[in-house]
């Protein structure tokens, strides 16, 4: 198990790095020693195990394979199936953190691998499920994971009432959102705040200039130059490629996502100012009672950025 | 040090009892072994020290005395001065966490012990400091130390649009809600929660009951039976005997407190749900621009409280 979240961590290096495929982690062992590592490379090619294969060539004969999601048991122009690899490697047992939704892989993989009468078996964790959760909220739910971000006041204000919320939250908080930015395959902005901020959507921090997502646009009016655009939340079923989309606001763009029930996670910035008669954060989410606002987020990760505290939540949802 | 700190633990067993005196403790030590404590009683007599000298008679001499306040240096129709009880006990040595401000001791306390021969020295620290803020802030400032509790949704709402706000928070935060009132002189709401919710304000936890603090309602308009009115913020000063106050909002009440920089702790229930478009947390602040918000609050607490999270703030002031 400590292996999978070890190749779960690995796969994190490809996320929002790896569309069209998902992105997986794999680690060799023998021995009880890792022997060779690979993660699934830019554009979604070589696999996490063909890479982690060609590193240690002859060597994994044997040898046990952790890796985050079900082989593939689909040969394509890009590369033999990572099956058939693994089998030809001659690794005597596969541990499996997930089985692949893919209908050219689900199960196949596994029974391919065993056929060949290599040891497969599935360990299912929430941080390998966490790992791939843009790739399986594309094959539950066909749209990409969806992050809201939102900073805010302690009252709950993303801005004055005049607009102006620079700056809200501290240097730290802000470089953790551009952090974030380069882990999303997309970001989007409403309208208003594309019109008012015209803001950069970039990633501006040391080594991760080129990991800045695309931008698009959630507005009914004319498309700007330059930029994707969709004019309902739904449509993000149907963006090209994005497997994890960044929803940065503002209020009225953050409250269409969340009508529609759009939102998977929810990352909150609280910097530790009031202002009272502000922006609220949200526009309507069309409520109509407490009790329904009750029992659907939960806290998964909370953490000091300077005077700011950064607090994440996840959509509970049963899943499929 | 440590001592004192116990001496302050003690002391907030006085808390919201003492008034009119400070709630103060006192722990006699000889030996390095405690062999006495008290703290102020129920209506501000006996103090502290004169307890803990009661607790040990004829042992106290030779001890040390450590007391969260200057020993009191005034005859009283209700007791001697403690300064004139210490020196009579025989104790060889006082550390005091804090001077007096009031006139009658302001140093006066120190000086009998030394010219009885008794060591004195003083060692403040932030929890002593603490202990004692709402006697301080009453003599720095001429009122009650005030904090301002607020129970909000993610997006800081206090209630939905048609004023529902039952319940927002669960069970722990409200019963916690039940412990803080109990540590307070006083707790107070504005005219438009008094009408639409017609709260009872008490303490409703297991041993507690009596505890219950004076209602008081900020309104402009006609008092109603039975409970204490201001129609300023600023007439808590001449709230008798009151040395904290808790106000309970709602969101006017506690923008009025806010925008006369009246409150001095802000105490924040956060239940894990959006209302989008529900009741602000605040009114009208007067705030200015951003940059005017910023470094007026330090966050001093924070725990989970259930699936709700508590957070204090202390406003940063420079004390006289
Ligand atoms: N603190 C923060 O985290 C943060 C982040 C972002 C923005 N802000 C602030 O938020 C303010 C802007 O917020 P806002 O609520 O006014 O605007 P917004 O959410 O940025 O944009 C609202 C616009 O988004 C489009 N839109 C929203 N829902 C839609 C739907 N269901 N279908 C199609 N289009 C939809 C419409 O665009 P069109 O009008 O173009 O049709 C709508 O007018 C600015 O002051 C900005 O500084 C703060
Ligand atoms: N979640 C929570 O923590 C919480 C706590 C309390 C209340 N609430 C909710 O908050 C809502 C009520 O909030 P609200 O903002 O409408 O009203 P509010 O703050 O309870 O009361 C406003 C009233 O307070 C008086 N007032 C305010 N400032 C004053 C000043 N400077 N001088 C004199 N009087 C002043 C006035 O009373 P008069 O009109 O009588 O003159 C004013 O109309 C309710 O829905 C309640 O359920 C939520």
């Amino acid at each position: 198990m400590r292996w999978l979240e070890a190749a779960a961590r690995l796969a994190s290096r490809a996320r929002a790095q790896s569309c069209p495929n998902p992105a997986v982690g794999c680690i060799l062992l023998k021995d009880a020693r890792p022997i060779g590592r690979g993660w699934t490379q830019e554009g979604g090619r070589p696999h996490a195990e063909a890479m982690a294969l060609k590193l240690v060539g002859e060597g994994a004969s044997g040898a046990t394979a952790y890796v985050t999601l079900e082989p593939c048991a689909h040969r394509s122009d890009r590369g033999s199936a990572c099956a058939d690899l693994l089998v030809e490697a001659g690794v005597a047992r596969v541990v499996i953190g997930a089985q692949d939704p893919d209908p050219r892989t689900a199960g196949e993989g596994i029974a391919r691998l065993r056929a060949a009468g290599i040891e497969a078996s599935l360990l299912p964790s929430p941080q390998v499920e966490n790992s791939l959760a843009g790739y399986f909220t594309r094959a539950r739910h066909g749209r990409p994971f969806v992050t809201l971000k939102l900073a805010m006041s302690l009252d709950g204000c993303i801005a004055l009432a005049d607009g102006s919320s620079q700056w809200i939250t501290g240097e730290e908080a802000r470089a953790h959102v551009h952090s974030r930015r380069a882990m999303n395959d997309a970001i989007l902005v409403g309208g208003a705040t594309w019109r008012q901020d015209r803001p950069r959507l970039d990633v501006r921090l040391d080594g991760l200039q080129d990991r800045s997502p695309r931008r698009v646009l959630l507005t009914r009016g004319i498309p700007p130059d330059g930029v994707k655009v969709i004019n309902d939340p739904a449509q993000i079923a149907a963006l090209g490629d994005v497997q994890y989309l960044y929803v940065e606001g503002g209020a009225g763009a953050a409250a269409s996502f969340l009508s529609a029930d759009l939102v998977d996670r929810l990352e909150i910035y609280r910097a530790p100012i009031l202002l009272g008669k502000g922006m609220p954060a949200l526009g309507d989410i069309g409520l109509q009672s407490l009790a329904a606002a009750h029992g659907r987020w939960q806290n998964v990760e909370s953490r000091q950025l300077g005077s700011d505290s950064f607090t994440a939540y996840r959509r509970t949802r049963q899943e499929a």
